[in-house]
């Protein structure tokens, strides 16, 4: 804790101090558990731990993280009751509050399986390329791979995520059931724009209907316009191949949508001039409205923030100075600002960006808080480069109702953090 | 494969392509398995593959890569004859040939450990900060976890990477015994400057003596201005906390340093006004001359690069025009360009750069080559912002002698390519 942290200059209410201060300036140490003085006289002396008396363990094949982290960072999986066996329906959520960073480890990637995982046998996959083109074109992974290749940095959100902040009553939960089924990754992999060049494109051809090779076959309807701009058939995850439970060998993947039209084992392109109308689009992932009619192809996802340290995971041990942390992103583009406030949104105070900000992924927000043991409301805002400002909850409940809303809410999200340090959801 | 490959505009000899080829405008299809025509009529009415007939598997608590590519990328594991039991000084390459991107998965991320690895439980792992300073400081993982936070791309590369590439003789050996030890991670944690501005720096310090965990205590000296201008206590990797082969809990990152200086499961920095000639920076990791003196404190890797794809571990299946691309790195800060030659660099090309290009991170580069059946050499030269150049394996070998070398090889890569589009690595 910075004793001098009184007269440290602040930007915004209830302890928000400049996001410069963090830039090597600051002497802060902002929980103070450093140890000094008289004890440290010779601080190597009080003998060795255990892990240094013998030689340490070799090394493994394919690396796994500590034993000790993987009991804390388990992440929830909940099948419906009943189908655990089947593995159908599954949501597996990201734990935010474990992580730090923009990526997303491959492990820990967010999955909602429809029906499942396909163990599917990569020489045997073929992917096809057909309906209103010149030259149907079918593609297996060997032929994929010998195509010009593309690497971006993207998110993935998908939007059903934070679904449950619509309810009136805040959640006794943490980030992973609030905010999980998001992530970022490395995508490497194909253009689609290529394939669909070489297949070529039959006058009046407006959608693609893409179908994955899991045993329901989840199919979305994607405009054309979006898979000539960015959309790519992704076959490399941070690096390796993608994993089994995000589309193994080869999933499209389609920069700021929501993302169960990004399909997973993708089998299938058929071009249309027009949508089909298929389950994903019409049954579920349609948002209904206050009238009774619902919204279909809400396709890019908003822009959206939420800080993940402080957060319910952690408890304040003590008064002083504090890095507020988050993540934001937009399917819109790059975020251009993103403020915090501390008072619950009557005053706010700009966050630094760590760089390079790029589009269609997550962007990491910090700035320093003084927390001087009062009452407090956490809260971020975005902002991204098409101008677009995440809304508060209540202007979004306001806009849309919450009846039978369970997609696309980005409201801003509240940490009410107690006199003793403690902190939850809140709804303000 | 193209049919108008042969109008296609060439840039240098032996079928080097404008890299500008790519962007969207080349209908390409490489390598032409692509099935087009008659028999796709029905397309998808073959059948269905086994794993479309019930639903998949469930999902894992933390995901693993599919069982076909574990059998694929496993990579390898030296430990010395008799030392396997105890781990100790085990290499594990990274297997370039077969990842794609810039990133490097943490499972896979190499290790060089001269003493197996230290099972650590971080709620007794604690760093101390001491020696020249007002007031020494010691701090465990939660102390940290409170402190502003960094998050960066950077590479680690071993100083003996390619070390075998000294020799007269060409390897029949792939990319992970020739270049695998050499990664690239997104790291967070905290900037050391930070921690050595709190314990106060005492007049004449100059040096850091920096210490492990591990039972055989890895040290280095690193100079001050290293650690005061980019070093960082880093606390996670890919967004996860480190895996223990690279340090659990915590470990040093000097970016741009050979990676043995980047101390792993750190526990100790002592600051001094001169280094300690430590065993690893005496014995190992120094550079021994024609004449029979040594180079000591070689920090910065130089610039580099190596063709990842095509490689020794795939052939060119036929004629057609294929993506050159690979990496490059420099300890010095970004890459600026990198040239590729197909005829064993009588004629050079530029490839076009995977954006953002950060420093002290591996760069993707590629370029379209039209191979036409004959014979070439393959390679890559880097150059990066402070106007270094990649040497050729002669220039290098002229300068320095391959004697008693390991470390510090960064000469230019050959991979030569048969009438059969078989591919070896060559010396030319």
């Amino acid at each position: 804790m910075a004793d001098d942290a009184q007269v440290l200059p602040r930007v915004a209410g209830n302890g928000l101090l400049d996001r410069r201060l963090f830039m090597r300036t600051l002497a802060l140490g902002a929980v103070g558990t450093a140890t000094a003085g008289a004890s440290l006289a010779d601080p190597v002396s009080k003998g060795q731990p255990a892990w240094m008396l013998a030689p340490g363990a070799t090394t493994e094949d394919y690396g796994t993280p500590s034993h000790f982290e993987m009991a804390r960072t388990r992440r929830w999986t909940v099948p419906p009751a009943g189908q655990a066996a089947t593995g159908r329906s599954i949501a597996a959520f990201t734990p935010h509050h474990q992580l730090h960073g923009t990526l997303t480890p491959s492990g820990l990637h967010f999955e909602v399986n429809h029906h499942g995982i396909p163990d599917i046998d990569p020489d045997q996959h073929e992917l096809i390329i057909h309906g209103m083109v010149r030259q149907p074109i079918k593609l297996n992974v060997a032929a994929l791979a010998n195509y010009a290749t593309e690497t971006h940095n993207y998110f993935i959100e998908c939007s059903g995520n934070s679904g449950r902040l619509w309810s009136d009553k805040p959640l006794a939960a943490h980030l992973d059931i609030t905010h999980g089924l998001l992530s970022g990754s490395e995508w490497t992999g194909v253009p689609l724009s290529a394939l669909l060049d070489e297949a070529g494109l039959e006058p009046g051809a407006k959608w693609l209907i893409v179908e994955g090779a899991d045993s329901g076959s989840v199919s979305r309807s994607i405009p054309l316009d979006k898979a000539l701009d960015d959309s790519m058939i992704a076959l490399y995850q941070n690096g390796e191949r993608l994993r089994p439970g995000q589309g193994y060998p080869m999933r499209l993947l389609n920069p700021g949508f929501e993302g169960n039209t990004s399909i997973k084992w993708l089998r299938s392109i058929r071009v249309t001039d027009q949508p089909a109308m298929t389950r994903f689009e019409t049954s579920t992932y349609t948002d209904l409205m206050r009238d009774g009619k619902a919204l279909q192809f809400t396709l890019a996802m908003e822009v959206k923030s939420v800080i993940t340290r402080p957060s319910n995971a952690n408890m304040l041990p003590k008064k002083g100075v504090y890095e507020v942390t988050g993540i934001a992103w937009s399917g819109n583009g790059r975020i251009s600002k993103v403020e915090v406030s501390a008072d619950g949104g009557k005053t706010w105070a700009e966050a630094a960006l760590q760089g390079p900000v790029l589009p269609n992924m997550l962007t990491r927000f910090r700035i320093p808080w003084e927390w001087q043991g009062g009452t407090a409301v956490l809260q971020s805002r975005a902002v991204d480069e098409t101008g677009r400002v995440q809304p508060t909850r209540e202007a979004l409940i306001a806009a849309r109702g919450n009846g039978g809303w369970g997609y696309h809410f980005n409201g801003i999200h509240s940490w009410g953090v107690d006199e003793d340090g403690g902190i939850a959801n809140v709804h303000v």
